[in-house]
């Protein structure tokens, strides 16, 4: 019987997005404002953050049109260097909004002439208070250590970001993630691949974790829940990253995890490389890609039956799930991994 | 006995330094007349290159007081999205100069408005012929499939860079290196650390590799070799981000590498984390960071003796040995990893 924090906190994310959602799709016109003086835009983050805002990068570059990347924080805490920061957008990210280095992050921003966002779910936290718009995201508590539905309200906020930077999608598909997310935690649960890709990940020394593009957040979220939860070597790599040296690590004892939406360009790599992992006698398991993943793959949970662009939104629960899952078959507590806080402080 | 051709192109590198500084210092106007009409910069690489670009970032950004970030080629060969990149000095960085997703996502960039450097060994190659600037390395043939003289001549080219873009640094430090290598080739072959290291990674499931800043791109090379000769399961994280959330995998049969320059504002921490690592019941090796790494370390091979801006051109060669050690400890040929050719297409 399922008895984890973690496991109650991912079944608390329909209501979660529900709620993120519903507050912050009236901010659309805030940040469009903000934006306006702006051509670029620069995220600030760490930790699951950090593959947060991987998402929002490609979803400003690829939908809106709009250079975007991410920053080096050690330049304004460590380095103490200014740079011309004078059209960028920038964007901190935090659960808490209390990490210190990330606020000073974005005060250094603000002097060095960016217009400032931040997305947290610490109302009037340090973080919410230095922006010029705060985008607040309603996950309420949250007190597993590993983040999970601050993480997947934080890509509601940033779905959010997107429209205000005038992405090419329907605002509306935003409306459905909920309940898609209720039915995937249901289905992942009812799957028979869930035990089966569990077994397959407790003996083995590590694993790689891929994606593309609007799915490369998903797998690098996934690869740092696998790491920080089950003490697992998984390392979250692009494609194009794997195929440029660490492929030499997948075997038969080095199973790959593909992420994928349904649609988009980035499916077809992602189905050719679950292909080239199984020549190499490793077990590709996939996660969402459509039949056309899961019929390449040994074993595949399915995804949302969302669009490319809201899909990531869904795409990490099955993952979640599966962590959970293999935590505790691993006889781990999934709600304490050792040497970690809830707050991490970095200078 | 060495024979293999990893080592023998590790020890090539004293020369293909001392020709590529000795090419490219002349061209510093160069660069500088090209980034005159920048305001930042946007590195295109992956793999090896990848990891070069970080060190071209952090210089880019701590010495030159200049925003540098790294693309996302599939934006351009994937998504086919256009970006506003006027400002914007595109460095693409490739070995061969032939992998088409590099020149294509240059071309890309030159078609959005940036400006257009290249930095490869390819000389002639498409890459090269594509920028209105080709800083080309003299690593000549590099025939071992992990990357060496072209890595540390990269580095090289990128250094001049930082140089064009008005680094607050004395350039004269580069002069220095091709010596410097010379030295730690010798210096790490000669330690009783190398084989104690050797030992300490030859049986364990993973490892993680962390550097700041400046070294960080260092410590993301070194995991690299470390999977792609040793199949290794070595993770690449910067100091922060190991401390949210990955520090978990640390234990007993997973050591930490940490490498830093001899000085700059980084070191303490670096320190730090070897402390913390140590207290945790695992191995903290470390590459560089003086006497005070060395004596936090529970093994460490000795860096170069040059200043922080210019030391990563140097601190990769004692892991570049490493690498090759282990790889052979473990009965592999470093020079043909399974799974790699020496150019990489991707799409």
């Amino acid at each position: 019987m399922t008895t984890s924090r973690m496991r109650a906190e991912i079944g608390e994310q329909p209501g979660a997005l529900d709620r993120t959602i519903d507050g912050l799709l009236p901010r659309v016109p805030d940040v469009a404002r903000l934006a306006r003086d702006t051509r670029q835009v620069l995220f600030i983050a760490r930790g699951s953050s950090d593959n947060a805002a991987v998402y929002g990068r490609y979803l400003a570059e690829a939908r809106a049109g709009r250079l975007a990347t991410l920053a080096a924080p050690s330049i304004a805490t460590t380095y103490r260097r200014d740079l011309d920061l004078s059209g960028v957008l920038a964007v901190a990210i935090s659960q808490s909004g209390k990490t210190e280095e990330i606020v000073q992050t974005l005060e250094w921003a603000a002097r060095c002439g960016a217009r400032t966002v931040a997305v947290t779910n610490g109302h009037g936290s340090p973080l919410a208070e230095a922006a010029e718009v705060a985008l607040l995201t309603e996950a309420g508590d949250e007190l597993a250590v590993p983040a999970t539905k601050t993480y997947t309200t934080q890509l509601a906020a940033l779905a959010v970001l997107g429209l205000g930077l005038g992405a090419d999608v329907a605002g509306d598909d935003l409306r459905r993630v909920p309940d898609q997310v209720a039915r995937l935690i249901e289905a992942t649960e009812a799957s028979d691949a869930l035990p089966e890709i569990v077994a397959g990940l407790a003996g083995v020394p590590g694993a790689v974790v891929s994606g593309r593009g609007l799915a490369f957040g998903t797998a690098l979220e996934l690869a740092l829940k696998l790491k920080e939860a089950c003490y697992l070597h998984a390392m979250g790599l692009s494609y194009a990253d794997l195929l440029h040296g660490p492929i030499a690590v997948v075997d038969e004892r080095t199973p790959a995890i593909l992420v994928a939406a349904g649609d988009g360009p980035t499916l077809p790599g992602t189905i050719a490389l679950a292909e080239r992992v199984r020549g190499a006698g490793a077990a590709a398991f996939g996660v969402g890609g459509g039949a056309g993943l899961a019929a390449a793959s040994s074993a595949a949970l399915a995804g949302p039956d969302l669009p490319e662009w809201v899909a990531p939104l869904g795409l990490i629960v099955p993952g979640q799930i599966l962590v959970e899952n293999l935590a505790r078959a691993l006889g781990l507590d999934p709600d304490v991994p050792r040497g970690l806080n809830k707050v991490t402080q970095t200078d």
